[in-house]
């Protein structure tokens, strides 16, 4: 048994909040509480144990915790963290642990990690990812920060996250620094790719193999059961076969304009600024732009595109394929920001730790996690044998369900972008020496030459 | 006659700052000039007329020129432009207009516009397009600023600009504030996209069809006669025919991995910021970053694709139609930022700016010119029947191309997210319901119903 008995303060709950701490106080933590908001308080207060401690502000909240002291923020990400932060700061002394839940972007928990420091507190970026549910009842949670100030919060944190199947709690020390809160924008970045794979078969079930929703249904829950399988999946099982009042799909009365709040935003940012790519990330991102501009669309679109060939076998492939390939792609990311920031992160442990509790939990996390594992360090994931077979066998699949959309007039962004990186990635030589040449050509900008160091121009005269 | 007597003050005059002043005093334009730089200004000084008055520093700069005063900077953008404009604001008036030349991001434009105009100071942002041939001889100047102020300097940069075929000067005011810098950004983003299409086309060509290098050249030139052509067209025949000194082609010594300034990273930044679909652009930027990833890809390479078949005609389909659609994407993101920030920006000036000096020039700008003449005011661009035709003509070569290229395992991204961009952006409704199914199901995201007005929430139980 894990010593959960160590009080923990918890600044902030609201929704995220107070499910979090009604999951604590659940397993024995004894919790010391503070929430500004009055309403917010007083519902935390109605529904958490009587022995849950409740201060009065964040210099009560400090007097009221033994030292070292540790604190979960659960409040809003941007200026709300940093107000707490300078508000906790004098109350704080070496040795105590800040936990900051928040949906946080990485630079920022590098940023506080740096200021808190100077003073010697630790400041743990914790990414929580599995939504209200999973906040009162299991979240994966993904950590970053210094080892010694997480060994001493670990417990309780386990205590609360869900669970593997074979036991282990999703919950690790993914790296230092802002390894955590940068895997969970991670995370939700390959969400966004997923998910517009999944929508791009959808469209071409419903309107290009003109199944009614029943049957995408029980296609879907069909996949769920094999190699596709997967939350997303499952749910979308149950989304596409949800009746509205009438009787009616309920999707039919669903406006087609998809929101964002921002971490699909955020990853593609940090793929273009850390120089790698994530095509099917940014794809999917520009896709639900797509989806808003439908006022625009209304106006420009002409005969909807009609009936396909494609194979139900090939759709799961293409799928599967995409999935996989959006995953990658992810932990490549991960790598390229470890790789400027130093964090080691151990990607064998993102994939057990994103294997129960987050949107993405499926059972293709425990074979990325056994192929990682098999991988020398440094490594390029699309190298792991296992997962070059599983492509052998899904690849043909997704081409010619790519080929049939593209043909038909279906947009498929993302089946296609995680085709074309795959075919980058095992390509030799790609044509960037073209591009070279005309780079130089326009504007001096050299090139490198194979068989000669340094760098070089020429006056491609065509000659 | 235009008035270009009128003295201009120069601080800069590194390639690009001493290439448009020797054009300047080409055409008669008295400069006052500064170069902090020792070797730098000795070079300038040898090559510039005598009568160019020399200033030691910016105060001596101010000095010299009569009021109101007109200073184009040619620094390197970033801190450096801050620094001069810091150096040379205590020594300008209330009227003054400074130029800033360089390829600046376009909020620092913004943000110095802003705290220039509290002294009454106007900043006309100005994008120089050609490099360091089209500075000398007639670079395409796209700028940004307060109308009046621009009225007084307009004279004499039109003067050294490059000229459309009918004797327009490719040099405009595009909008207020920060436009002219924006729409260079947007430029060297659609630059990015038709490059990566180009070197799409080279490669499939070269491998996919076993083409040799001078029947690819053939075929760019052939292009370049026609509804294809444009200057990287045009070069690209130069680029592929060159041969290296013992007579080998030229680009199998190249390299392949393409370099970037960042500007394409910088369009594709902005698109994500303001909500905007620019898949092309992207997509072109995550190419180069795959081509970078150049031992990783040598690592993971397997058997190399084989031969394709692709009508000739139905590649140069693929090239025009990704071409065009690329374009259209760069001008929706430049109406984006403009309904944003309110400038104003009228995209038949844009496409009349493009049409020579700079690298996008091409006949397709006289095309776009008059089509978006015809729109109505916020219509969007693939509304302009002529465009639509073009399309007709060209979207089912693109599509056989494609189909052909990704069941061949070749990587075409930017032929495919053109295209999807295109299939979704004409589609009356996208699988966007289902994707705010799946999110109101996982996270309780709410959603909007077409039969309803405000926000909704479902259980999505399956039944």
């Amino acid at each position: 048994m894990t010593d959960t008995t160590a009080p923990l303060g918890i600044i902030g709950l609201g929704t995220m909040g107070r499910n979090l701490a009604l999951n604590l106080a659940d397993h024995g933590v004894p919790l010391v509480a503070w929430e500004r908001d009055a309403d917010l308080a007083a519902r935390a207060r109605a529904e958490l144990p009587e022995a849950t401690v409740w201060a009065a502000d964040a210099a009560d909240l400090a007097r009221r915790l033994p030292s070292p002291r540790a604190v979960l923020l659960m409040v809003t990400a941007g200026a709300a963290v940093d107000a707490v932060i300078d508000g906790l700061r004098p109350h704080l002394q070496a040795g105590d642990v800040i936990i900051d839940g928040g949906n946080t972007d990485a630079a920022d928990t590098t940023r506080r990690q740096k200021d808190l420091a100077e003073r010697g507190i630790h400041l743990i970026g914790l990414g929580v990812s599995g939504g209200e549910e999973g906040a009162r009842h299991g979240p994966a949670l993904m950590a970053g920060g210094d080892p010694a100030a997480w060994d001493r919060v670990a417990p309780t944190l386990q205590a609360v996250a869900a669970r593997a199947t074979d036991g282990t709690p999703c919950c690790d020390r993914l790296g230092g620094g802002a390894a955590g809160h940068f895997v969970k924008t991670v995370h939700n970045g390959i969400e966004y790719a997923v998910m517009q794979a999944l929508a791009e078969a959808y469209d071409l079930m419903r309107h290009g193999l003109s199944m009614d929703l029943d049957a995408i249904g029980g296609t879907f829950a069909r996949w769920n059961q094999g190699p596709a399988g997967g939350y997303l999946v499952e749910i979308a099982a149950d989304v596409v076969r949800t009746r509205d009042a009438d009787g009616a799909p309920l999707l039919d009365k669903v406006v087609d304009r998809a929101g964002q709040k921002g971490t699909g935003r955020w990853a593609s940012l940090a793929a273009l600024d850390l120089g790698v790519a994530a095509p099917s990330i940014a794809e999917a991102v520009f896709a639900r732009a797509v989806s808003a501009a439908r006022d625009e669309r209304q106006a420009l679109a002409g005969t909807p595109p009609g009936r396909l060939e494609i194979a139900a076998d090939d759709l799961e492939s293409a799928v599967r394929a995409t999935t996989l390939l959006s995953f990658l792609q992810g932990f490549v990311l991960i790598a390229a920001a470890d790789a400027r920031d130093g964090w080691s992160v151990d990607p064998v442990a993102v994939a057990r730790v994103w294997r129960a509790g987050c949107i993405l939990r499926a059972p293709l996390l425990d074979r990325l996690a056994e192929a990682f594992g098999g991988l020398p360090p440094g490594a390029h994931p699309l190298a792991a044998p296992a997962l070059r077979a599983e492509l052998a066998e899904t690849l043909p699949g997704l081409r010619r369900t790519a080929a049939a959309a593209l043909l038909g007039g279906y947009a498929v962004p993302a089946l296609t972008s995680a085709l074309s990186w795959h075919d980058g990635m095992v390509r030799a030589r790609v044509p960037a020496d073209f591009l070279q040449g005309l780079r130089d050509r326009f504007g001096a900008h050299t090139f490198e030459r194979i068989d000669a160091p340094g760098s070089h121009h020429a006056t491609w005269s065509g000659a």
